[in-house]
């Protein structure tokens, strides 16, 4: 049990924002800020200290296996590491601090029966109530909430001088802005071992991320091992034994999130970006031509052929037995229509139908969606398949190109949903410091009434892998990704970078102190400080 | 034992440069090549098998333990896990490709005597030759030559199929273009643990590195744990317990470098720069004034006081005792002269000595240079104090400015000793592939005779750990800085980015192999992956 300390070179303005606006508070030096910033959040300099020896939760109303797992989660981080992530100069246990009795018991009251194998939704009641005084509590609608308030609750705990962990009479009020926060990661240009996909959940929950989208496959290799196809991962993965999900490494991933609150949405991109599938099914891809020559080169899956639908049926009936979320994403980035229109077997199906390139591929989605339409509520695509015409009810559309405002106007004004991700992709970075411009952009940021606006579900943080692999996964999305979360997760008014910051940095030594390796955001230190693993010659 | 993969989805040109100019070899599918690429490097297609339950180093003449201790960390790189970092579609043991006798003795000839003690010098002769026929064998001039050649050897040999480890018949012609070839570390804005300081010296090893700079202090810590001046450390570091550098350390970090033929150059960057050391040191530094009033800030250290240079005089002389290498660097960085005019005491000293800043500014450097030239035979300085006319024979100018053509050539052409940082800030960096700005820096590429270019001494990759500690140091130096590795060490014709590329991926793999987290240069992977710890809540 460590305390920790950041020291930074300005002055920290300690700032916070309740739910009607901004609230200065001159005389916090003795309470820490959680991350991302609550609805309302309140904290007297008054503290309690936690009996160490006997500290727990206790379930109150409805439990299940989904809270006691949390139970012990929060337990060995509160106990075994919790300490003020605290800014330079703060005085703990000043003399100004008055102390009340000790806190040995977390009440945890969840108002609505939870069960053992229940899933997180979309429509997840994340909300919860905190209350720190003479008893301390923990209350919310759905066993979701109380994970957020757990989360908050092991946030609200520090360390003074004598060893000692402190919580402040305090309470909190806290409900998500969107319901939709989640975060990409490709694990097709490179292959992400499992032990960090479940590290980045943990440090997904710590920001109260809620979506981990799992690019699984793309151009480069095909790392999904099917039962029913195996060749695809055979032929299409970097190496078939060690660069593959097995279906036992898909069911701890999504049970780990789950655990967590955290939905496991898989995207199987298509009818583009699917060269490496073409390797294990030979058949599936359209051969590209010049003139009146195969040229040797695959383009987009092969539209027109019964096979196909065939294929697409089984795989995605597996898909859908594995990934149990109602949301699956179904791709349709980038399809290179040039391909298809020198095929001559598909220039001739096109005259047949009269139909020009990107009317085939509104017949591609429309049979690819009434496949899955059987197996999920709801499937999303990125913008390219809207901006060709594929229009669906059930389908929600991500907007990633960067003129997003207008994309975003006409998609919610035509009350498609829709999820943002343009202005955050994390692999384009520079230092940590451009946290700063994913900071500063907001879903809501487009012309639009507030009718249109509540279209927009919520956002997402990329990470496609070109440049990254289990080395530098990590330090790139953290601490860049906290930025995306409090903008998804806290009130439209909690804008201000410099209010942000200190807080910011409270929450890399927290998420470095839990052991996940984030980056820092500018000279300083963390008290207990990542510890690299090194092997040496 | 494993074999290893990198697959890039481009055309893979074998294609390498012996000393006069290119050559293209068209049937190298089997050959390793070495990174950075050695003068003369010829391979056959006809390869010998290691007998690995036999293989062993013999020294033939000389020897020493700094030999010795080459020859284990060779061996367990080899015999654990040395394998070919193999291109995709590369075919080992191929029908073509014919077998020869088993290797089971590499004989190491030193040809002058080594002596246990013995550390790596500025004009250490690192030349070698290899040989792989029916006898292998290294041979160099000095045991800091005969380490080189173990390292290439060591990238000599690969694993087929079947998980034998073999070596090419080759050979190997190598000497080194400039003798200093460094990298430095700023210790000061993070901290940065002994454990990856070591690691990185291996990294270092293995890309033909011989300089640490260690730029040990700077404005905001005092990690250096001085025996005479504790306050400095105590009150100048981050931590004292925690984020300081112990005599232990430095003595572990120095004798860790040597054994690998690394110099360990320190640097204590004065008089600007200093603010950590006035913390620990309260008469140091220059009160800043505003009027006839101090205003609370501290400038650069006060050049006119005796207590300054008798301070100065006894932290050298430990200092001088602590890090034995010959050169040591005093800074000179960003000399803020504003401060020093501000004080009456300092302006009052100007006019009586009819002074200008920058005269003040040599007059300092004088009684600097007179301390420490009683302990090291030279030492390196920033180019701004050659801008301030610190001129000094002994003197070696490192220069870091983005206009470093005309500063180099005016320095070379005054006969100065320079080395170049310009072009290789590592901490400025975008993705892996601005490994290809630093591989086109060239420290010939300036006006100047040739008389005069043999005054660059070599150059430095520098990494300011402003947004940079133990998280991110390994990804952001490796890959990046094998590229000025090879700029440094390989002929002045090895410049082909194209041909690079392909042996750049290689001995990205075979960093990660030996445990090295370097970042990946694009998609693709490596056979063995780095394993990154993790650890979950």
């Amino acid at each position: 049990m460590e305390a920790r300390h950041h020291l930074y070179l300005f002055v920290v303005a300690f700032v916070f924002y309740g739910q009607s606006g901004l609230a200065v508070s001159a005389d916090q030096s003795s309470v820490v800020y959680p991350w991302p910033m609550p609805t309302f959040y309140y904290a007297k300099e008054f503290f309690y200290i936690i009996d160490t020896d006997h500290f727990d939760f206790r379930a109150t109303n409805n439990t299940c296996n989904i809270l006691k797992e949390a139970f012990h989660r929060y337990a060995a981080i509160i106990l075994g590491s919790a300490a003020k992530e605290q800014q330079s100069g703060a005085t703990n246990g000043s003399k100004s601090t008055t102390v009340g009795d000790s806190v040995t018991e977390v009440m945890v009251q969840v108002n609505t029966p939870c069960n053992d194998g229940d899933r997180p939704r979309a429509d997840s009641d994340e909300s919860y109530y905190i209350s720190v005084n003479a008893a301390a509590l923990v209350m919310a609608n759905e066993v979701w909430g109380a994970m957020r308030g757990l989360e908050t609750f092991s946030q609200l705990i520090y360390q003074d001088d004598m060893g000692r962990l402190l919580v402040n009479e305090s309470e909190v009020t806290d409900k998500p802005r969107f319901g939709y926060r989640g975060i990409l990661i490709d694990t097709s240009n490179h292959f992400i071992s499992v032990p960090l996909l479940l590290q980045n959940l943990d440090a997904m929950e710590l920001n109260k991320f809620n979506v981990f989208h799992w690019h699984i496959v793309d151009d480069i290799s095909f790392p999904y091992q099917s039962e029913q196809f195996p060749n695809l991962s055979d032929k299409g993965a970097y190496n078939k034994y060690t660069h593959v999900y097995s279906k036992t490494d898909i069911i701890q991933v999504i049970e780990y999130g789950r655990l967590r609150g955290i939905r496991v949405i898989v995207e199987f991109d298509t009818p583009g970006h699917t060269l490496s599938w073409g390797k294990g099914q030979p058949d599936l891809l359209t051969k590209c031509y010049t003139g009146d020559k195969p040229n040797g080169q695959f383009g987009p899956i092969n539209p027109i052929r019964q096979s196909t639908y065939k294929f697409l049926d089984s795989l995605f009936a597996e898909v859908g037995r594995l990934f149990p979320d109602d949301y699956i994403h179904i791709g349709g980035n980038d399809v290179n229509f040039r391909c298809w229109e020198s095929n001559p077997e598909i220039k001739e199906f096109m005259k047949q139908m009269n139909y020009t390139a990107v009317q085939l591929e509104q017949y591609y989605f429309q049979k690819v969606l009434n496949i899955v339409r059987d197996l999920y509520t709801k499937n999303i695509v990125w913008q390219d398949a809207y901006d060709n015409g594929v229009l669906s009810a059930g389908t929600i559309y991500q907007v990633w190109k960067s003129d997003w405002q207008s994309t975003i106007a006409r998609l919610t004004a035509a009350a498609y949903e829709t999820i943002l991700s343009s202005c955050w992709f994390l692999d384009n970075i520079s230092k940590s410091n451009d946290w700063i411009k994913y900071y500063q952009c907001d879903p809501y940021d487009f012309n639009g009434s507030m009718e249109n606006k509540k279209h927009v579900k919520g956002g997402e943080a990329s990470l496609w892998s070109t440049y990254i692999d289990d080395t530098n996964l990590m330090t790139t999305i953290w601490p860049r990704a906290s930025a995306v979360g409090e903008r998804l997760w806290s009130d439209i008014s909690v804008n201000n970078v410099t209010a942000a910051f200190p807080r910011l940095i409270e929450n890399h030594c927290r998420m470095v102190r839990r052991g996940i390796p984030a980056e820092p955001l500018g000279p300083g230190y963390c008290i207990k400080e990542y510890k690299a693993p090194v092997s040496m010659n």
